[in-house]
């Protein structure tokens, strides 16, 4: 769980890296930035800050900015509704990531891509100066996602105020 | 049909382009820029210039990049392989585009994007400081598109040079 105050300061600073990359965002889509801790309450170490631009029944695309140093824990997209799972590129727009996939590893720097084959186990961790990193894809289901850590809840979940 | 020094000359536009809306390019990706003419031999008017970050069975990214008030003429995707067609979310980034949607006009600015449905007729066309438009989609088979004039040749040709 993550408070209010860091879910802002979240979509904060992945709007201003977005806007450092040259992307123009409206109103509403920085309003509207994900912040995931992923449930461990760890978030600047073990998180993502996601923007969604669509995602239809057949494809999706998104911005995903990661802090220093942070990471997005192991999982795998399973197949679904009788496709074979989500598959993803990621192209790396500003900063570093290294991407792991099936054990494998592949940094990749701005300008740098690959695609990760649906209902394979990946995670990524951004190198010192963080990264954006934009993820094309086939339709996106966040919510079937199967991690490898059981204590990780997908959906964010943010603190009420206290009233 | 363009020669090779108009291909080389929109192609360096193009990534000239790209480069200034923060896009970083590898130098294969940009001597790989498309440049469309469409069978026509007027380029600057009616044509585009087309970068493809990825185009699995499944979905597709690209960058379209047009010069000021170059269109891109009236064609829809059909059904292919068992699916409806290419469906294709535009989204502006960089100056302005005009896109025309069963009749329907739809200005698109910086940050402002659409989706048109599969096989449904479209046209779009740059305002006057030309544009960068991200296309995400499903799979795409230019080889498929139906276009209104029947003189239209899809697949790009270049003269070859006099030996």
């Amino acid at each position: 769980m993550i408070t209010e105050a860091e879910q802002r300061e979240a979509q904060g600073y992945a709007a201003e890296r977005l806007g450092a990359a040259g992307i123009v965002l409206t109103d509403e889509e920085a309003a509207a930035i994900e912040v995931a801790d992923f449930g461990l309450g760890r978030l600047r170490e073990i998180g993502l800050q996601i923007l969604v631009y669509v995602n239809t029944d057949r494809y999706c695309a998104k911005e995903l900015v990661l802090y220093p140093g942070q990471l997005c824990p192991e999982h795998r997209h399973p197949p679904f509704d009788g496709t074979p799972g989500k598959e993803e590129t990621f192209r790396c727009r500003r900063g570093s990531v290294e991407l792991w996939v099936a054990g494998d590893r592949i940094p990749l720097e701005p300008g740098e891509q690959f695609t990760i084959p649906s209902d394979t186990l990946h995670w990524f961790q951004a190198g010192d100066e963080g990264a954006v990193v934009s993820e094309f894809s086939s339709a996106s289901r966040d919510d079937l996602d199967i991690f490898t850590d059981p204590r990780i809840v997908r959906a964010p979940r943010v603190a009420e105020n206290p009233t």
